[in-house]
C-alpha cells in the first residue's frame, strides 16, 4: 500500500506518475478485496470503478465540483481517495463507515440515500442552484449505472437536464451491462449495441494514440485543449438518443483505461452544457472469484475468504430461500401465477421461479412503479401477479399500489423482503414504513409470518385471494425456530401464550374472582417479533403478570378477535418492527376507538427517526425491542395504570417516544 | 345530433360514410361544448381528440382490443362513442358519469386512476397477459399525451414494451405540445422538432394521396394491406429515439384528419410488435373561446357560458390565489426562494411567481419525483425551494421526500393544494393521504391553515425554517371567513373555543368543583375543518357540554399543549379531512400513549375507502364530517363513556369505522 498510503485527498492524485497510477489501481483492488472480505459489502461494483473514480478525482475538483454517486454503493473508491481508507475495518459496523455516501463522513459526500436513479435529479438541482447563485465555474458530476438508468426518475431528470443548455452537468454512465443482474429492456439493448460495435476497440485505440502523440499530460494549454476536444469529438461513436434529447454524448470509453477516461472527462469538463460520458466497465474487474461468478459478480457479499470468495461459516436457511421454493411450488399448481422483480431476481429469490417458468417471469428493471402497474395490467388480463421487492423500495411505488392496483381491486400479491429493521445497510434500507403505507390502501390485506411455516401458509392464503391486493412481509436473515400456536381463534388469530382471560378451559364467570392485583396484559405481536413477545411473556409471567400473546398473522385489517381480547385485559401492548406512526399499534388503537373500547394501549415500535447502521439485533436492543426491553417497559406501564408498586411519574419511554 | 344519435356502440361507427364521419365530428364538438359548459370538466383535451377517438374505434375492436386512456380526462369522446352520451348531463355530479374512465360504467373502460403516465405500464401488463394466455390476436392500445411522456413511469414502461418484440402494443402519442401548459424538457423539444419539419405537410399529403389512390377503403385484402404497409413505412418521418429503444415509430400524423389517422392505426394494428403512432392534435380544436385562450386552452373548466367560454357567476378569492400572491411577496424579499411545479404552473398558482422571477422558477414536467429530488439539489446548493403540487400527487414522490429531502434534513417547503376531500374529480383526486405519509417523515413539520390569514402566516413560518422539510396544506375552493383565536398557547396552538378547563381567567383549583355531570370535550381541529368544529361546539355548549376547540396550526409534530389539554378533558375528539389511519388523530393518540395519558380519544376523519365523486360538501356531510354529524357523534360517544343518558350499546360510528 505504498502509493495508497500517500493519498489523503484528491489533490494527492494529481502528483502521481502514470506508473504510480497503475500501481495505485492494483493497491486499491487488493485493499478492497481484503477489507470487504472481512466486513461484507458491495465488492463487485467497487472493483469495477477504480480507474473511473481515480480519473474523476484527477480531473474534477471535489468538493467544489460535487460528485453524486447514484445509489452510492459504488462509492468505496471515492471514500478511499477522500481520506477514509483507514476507517474501512469499520465498514457497515455500528459507529463505523457507512456503506453509502454519508454527509457526516466527508465534505466530498453530497447525498445519503441508497435508492437508485436519484443522482441525476440531485445534479439538476445543484446545477440550477449554481446558475442562480452565479457559480458558473462549478461542474456537477453524476455517476450512474446503466441499471439505474432504467428507473423513471432518470428519464424525468434527463428531460430537465437537457433543457438547461448552459448548465455544467457531466453524467458519467457506468455501464457494466448489469445492474444487480443483466440489465433488461430497450435501453439496455441500445447500450449493448453501442458496446458491441466492431470498430469500438479500434476507435478507442485510435483515440488513445492520437491523444498520446500530442503529449497532452502537463501541456494543457488552451490550444492543446481545443485540439483534444476536436480529437475526442471525432473518435467517439455518437448515440442518437441522447442528442435527440438535446444532450451531448461521448463514448463508449474504456472504463479501465485511465488515459481514455481522463481525456473524456477533461473534454466533458470543458463543455459548457450538459454532457453524457458513456464508460464501459467490468463489475468485479481483476478479482478472479468475482469474474468467475458470472451471476452477480459479487454485487454484494457477506464476510468471505478473500482467496476463494466463498462465504465464511454456513448460513442457515433464510426467509428468501423458503419463499423462492414455495412460489415455484405454487407456480407448478397454478398457471395463472406470474412473477415480477425490479432488477433483483437473485436477492428476492424470484430467479428460481424465472428458471422454472421463464414465460411467466418478468424483470422490469429498477422500475418499481412499472412493476406495480404492469402487475395491474397482468391482473386485468386474468393472471395473478406476485411482485417481490424489498420493503424499503415499495415506497417508490406507493401511488401505483393505491391508484393502479387497489382502486381497481386487482389481485396482486406483494412480497416484501427485508421488512422491518435491516441494519447494516443503514437508514435508507430499513423496511419500517410498509405497514403505514399499506395501512391506508383500501381493501388491502397484509400478512406478517412469524416463522417459515407461517410464511408458507400465508403465501398460499395471499395468492388465493382474488378480490384485491395482498402483502406478505418478512424480515432479512435466517429463519427463526417455529413457534406453534396454543390455539387459533375463529378469525385466524394465533394465540401463542394465554392468560386466564382467554383460557379456553377456564370458567368465563370465574374471571371476577381473579386477584385484582394480578394485572392482565395482551401483547399483540407482529411477524417475527413473536419470538421476542413470547420470551418477554415468559419472564413477565414469572413476575406475576397475567400475559396473553397473540399473533394476528394477518395484521391488516385488524381482526375482530383482537378487539374482544383487548376489552378483557387491563393493558394492550403492540410489538412491531415498523415505525410507530400509523403502525399496527395505531391501526388497533383506531379500531378500538371506533368500537369505543378504552383499554389503555401502548406501542412498542421503531421511533420516527432515521436509524444509523448496525446489526438488526443491535438496533432492536437499542430501541428496547428485545425481550428485556419489553419486560422493563411493560412493568413500568403497569405501574402507571395502577398495578404493582405505586405509579411512577410518566417519563418518555424508549420504545414509544 | 342526427348522426350522433345513431351511435350506440363502436360498431355503429363503421357503417358511416366519409361525409357522415365529418358530420359526426361537428356534432360531437357541439355536444361537448354544450354539456361541459353546464357541468364543468375537461373541455379542451376532449375537443382535441374527437377525430383520434373516432378513428381508434373504427380501426380497433374495443373491448377485445383494450383502449387505455392515460390520465383519462380525455376519454369523454370515448364515453360518447361507447353508449354513454345520454348520461352527460350528470358528468362529475353525485351518482353521475365520472370525469375519468370508470370500470363500473362500461366494459370499454379498463382503468380508473387519473394520475398521469400509468397507461403504458397497464398496456405492457395486459399485452404480457395476452401473450401468456395465447390471445395473440388482441391488440392493446394506449393513448398518452406528450405531457404524460415526461413522467418517469412512461420511460420505465417504454423500456419494457420495447423488449417485447412480439407483443401487440400500439402507443398513440397525442401530441398537442402542451400538457397542462406547454410541455418542457428535452423530449418536448424533440417532439417539437419532428412537428416542425418543413416536409411534414408534404409527406402527410403524399401519404394520403398514395393511400387514396389505392382505394383502400373496403378493399383490405392481404395484398392491399401489404402495400399500404410499405407505403406508410416510406411516407413517415422516422424518429431516431424510439427505434433506438427497439420500438417502431410512425408519424407525425395529422390528428384532425380522419383518413390519415385511420391509415396509421390500420398499419399499426397489422404490425406484429410494439409501435408508436405520433399524432399531432390541437387542444380546444374548433372552439373559438378555447383556441383564443392560448394559456391553457380550457384544459379544465367550471360551469361557463358556452358562447363565450366565460365562467358563470363570480368566483370568490381562493386558497390558490392567496398562496400565489404571498409567494411572490416572499420572493421579492428573499432571493434564495425558488419555485418548482410539475407541469401545473397555472392550477397551483406558481405561474405568478414564474412571471415575476423567471430565473427562479422551474416547471419540471409531469415529474413529481424529479420535482422533489431536484428541489433537494437546489437546497444543497443553498436555496430554499417551494414545491407546489396537488396533495394527491405527493404520493408519487413519497420516497423522494423521505429519502432525498428528509434524510438529508434539507429545507424544502411543500405546498399541497387540493388537500382533503376535493369531490367532483373522484377517488383519485382526493388529497386525503398527505398527513399519513408526511407523518412518517422524520423531522418534517406540517402546517394546516384554517383560513387565509393563517395561510399567509404559516407560509412565512414554513419558508423561514431552514433545518428540514416543511409542508403547508390547504383545500380546494374559496377561502372561508377568518376565524380569530380567543388566545394562543405558548407552543403556537390557537384556542378557538374554550371551556372551564382552559379558561385563563378561571381558578385552576376550582376545576374539582365542576359539576361532574357536565362532560368536557377537547376538539382538535385540522385546518379548514375549524369552521365545522366551532359550529359543532356552539351547538354542543347549548346542550350542556363543556367544549374546547383548538387549532394546532402546525399539526405535525404534535404540540405539547395538546397533550396537557387532553389530560384535562373527559374526551378528546379529532376532526380532520384526511383518512383515519395514521391521521392527526392517530398521531395525537400515539403521543398520548407515549405520555401515558389515557383520556378516551375518538377520531372524526375520512374512512379507508375510495370516495365516489360528488361535491366536497356532499361528501363531508355523507361522512358525518359536517357540524350536525359532529354533534350527533360526540353526544353518542359521551353517553358511552358515562355522561348524559345511560350508555348505549357500542355501534360502528359513521365517521370512525
Amino acid at each position: 500500500m505504498e502509493i495508497l498510503n500517500r493519498i489523503h485527498a484528491p489533490a494527492d492524485l494529481r502528483t502521481l506518475s502514470d506508473l504510480e497510477l497503475e500501481g495505485l489501481v492494483v493497491e486499491i483492488r487488493d485493499f478492497l478485496v481484503e477489507k470487504v472480505s472481512a466486513t461484507g459489502g458491495h465488492l463487485g461494483p467497487n472493483l469495477g470503478v477504480i480507474e473511473l473514480t481515480i480519473a474523476l478525482h484527477r480531473v474534477f475538483d471535489s468538493p467544489d465540483d460535487p460528485m453524486i454517486f447514484d445509489t452510492s454503493h459504488q462509492s468505496y473508491v471515492h471514500k478511499i481517495l477522500t481520506g477514509r481508507a483507514d476507517r474501512f475495518d469499520s465498514l457497515r459496523q455500528k459507529g463505523g463507515l457507512s456503506g453509502y455516501t454519508s454527509r457526516s463522513e466527508s465534505e466530498h459526500d453530497w447525498t445519503e440515500s441508497s435508492h437508485a436513479s436519484a443522482s441525476l435529479s440531485y445534479a439538476d438541482g445543484l446545477a440550477k442552484a449554481f446558475e442562480i447563485t452565479g457559480q458558473t465555474d462549478r461542474t456537477v458530476v453524476a455517476v450512474v449505472g446503466d441499471g439505474a438508468l432504467t428507473g423513471g426518475m432518470c428519464w424525468e431528470a434527463l428531460n430537465n437536464i437537457a433543457a438547461g443548455y448552459d448548465r455544467r452537468v457531466v453524467i458519467v454512465v457506468n455501464d457494466n451491462g448489469r445492474s444487480y443482474s443483466p440489465t433488461i429492456g430497450g435501453l439496455a439493448e441500445n447500450l449493448a449495441s453501442l458496446r458491441m460495435q466492431p470498430f469500438y476497440d479500434r476507435v478507442m485505440e485510435q483515440g488513445k494514440t492520437t491523444l498520446n502523440s500530442m503529449g497532452w499530460v502537463g501541456r494543457r494549454t488552451f490550444e492543446a485543449l481545443r485540439t483534444v476536444k476536436e480529437s475526442v469529438r471525432h473518435s467517439v461513436i455518437p448515440s442518437e438518443m441522447f442528442p435527440e434529447l438535446g444532450m451531448k454524448y461521448i463514448g463508449p470509453v474504456d472504463g479501465h483505461d485511465l488515459e481514455s477516461l481522463e481525456n473524456a472527462f477533461r473534454y466533458a469538463r470543458e463543455h459548457q452544457g450538459p454532457i453524457i460520458v458513456h464508460c464501459v466497465t467490468e463489475k468485479g474487474r481483476g478479482y478472479a472469484p468475482a469474474e468467475n461468478n458470472v451471476a452477480d459478480l459479487m454485487h454484494s457479499t457477506g464476510v468471505m475468504d478473500p482467496a476463494t470468495g466463498l462465504a465464511v461459516g454456513v448460513s442457515a436457511p433464510g426467509w428468501t430461500g423458503l419463499f423462492a421454493r414455495d412460489l415455484v411450488e405454487i407456480g407448478a399448481e397454478r398457471d395463472d401465477i406470474v412473477a415480477i422483480t425490479a432488477a433483483m431476481a437473485g436477492p428476492t429469490g424470484l430467479a428460481r421461479f424465472g428458471e422454472a417458468y421463464p414465460d411467466r417471469f418478468f424483470d422490469v428493471g429498477i422500475a418499481e412503479q412499472h412493476a406495480l402497474t404492469s402487475a395491474a395490467g397482468l391482473a386485468l388480463g386474468g393472471l395473478h401477479p406476485v411482485v417481490a421487492v424489498y420493503s424499503t423500495f415499495l415506497n417508490r411505488a406507493f401511488d401505483q399500489l393505491l391508484m393502479d392496483v387497489a382502486l381497481l381491486g386487482l389481485p396482486v400479491t406483494l412480497v416484501l423482503d427485508r421488512a422491518g429493521v435491516t441494519g447494516s445497510d443503514g437508514a435508507s434500507h430499513n423496511g419500517v414504513w410498509d405497514m403505514v403505507v399499506t395501512g391506508i390502501v383500501p381493501g388491502i390485506r397484509v400478512a406478517a409470518p412469524r416463522d417459515g411455516r407461517q410464511l408458507s401458509e400465508l403465501l398460499r392464503e395471499a395468492t388465493d385471494i382474488d378480490d384485491g391486493p395482498t402483502v406478505v412481509r418478512f424480515p432479512k436473515g435466517p429463519l427463526p425456530d417455529e413457534l406453534t400456536a396454543a390455539f387459533t381463534l375463529g378469525d385466524g388469530v394465533d394465540v401463542l401464550v394465554y392468560s386466564d382471560c382467554v383460557d379456553p378451559e377456564a370458567d368465563p364467570n370465574a374471571a371476577e374472582n381473579d386477584d385484582p392485583a394480578a394485572p392482565s396484559v395482551l401483547i399483540v405481536s407482529v411477524g417475527a417479533m413473536a419470538h421476542t413477545a413470547v420470551a418477554a411473556a415468559t419472564e413477565l409471567r414469572e413476575r406475576g403478570v397475567d400475559v396473553t400473546v397473540v399473533d394476528p398473522r394477518w395484521v391488516i385489517p385488524v381482526a375482530p378477535s383482537i378487539l374482544a381480547l383487548a376489552a378483557d385485559h387491563d393493558l394492550v401492548v403492540t410489538l412491531e418492527d415498523g415505525v410507530i406512526h400509523g403502525g399496527i399499534g395505531s391501526l388497533i388503537s383506531e379500531a378500538l376507538g371506533a368500537s369505543e373500547i378504552d383499554t389503555p394501549l401502548r406501542r412498542l415500535a421503531v421511533p420516527e427517526r432515521f436509524l444509523e447502521h448496525a446489526s438488526r439485533g443491535e438496533i432492536l436492543r437499542e430501541l428496547g425491542l428485545d425481550a428485556d426491553g419489553v419486560v422493563v417497559q411493560v412493568e413500568s406501564w403497569l405501574r402507571t395504570i395502577g398495578f404493582g408498586e405505586s405509579p411512577v411519574e410518566p417519563e418518555a419511554p424508549g420504545g414509544d417516544a
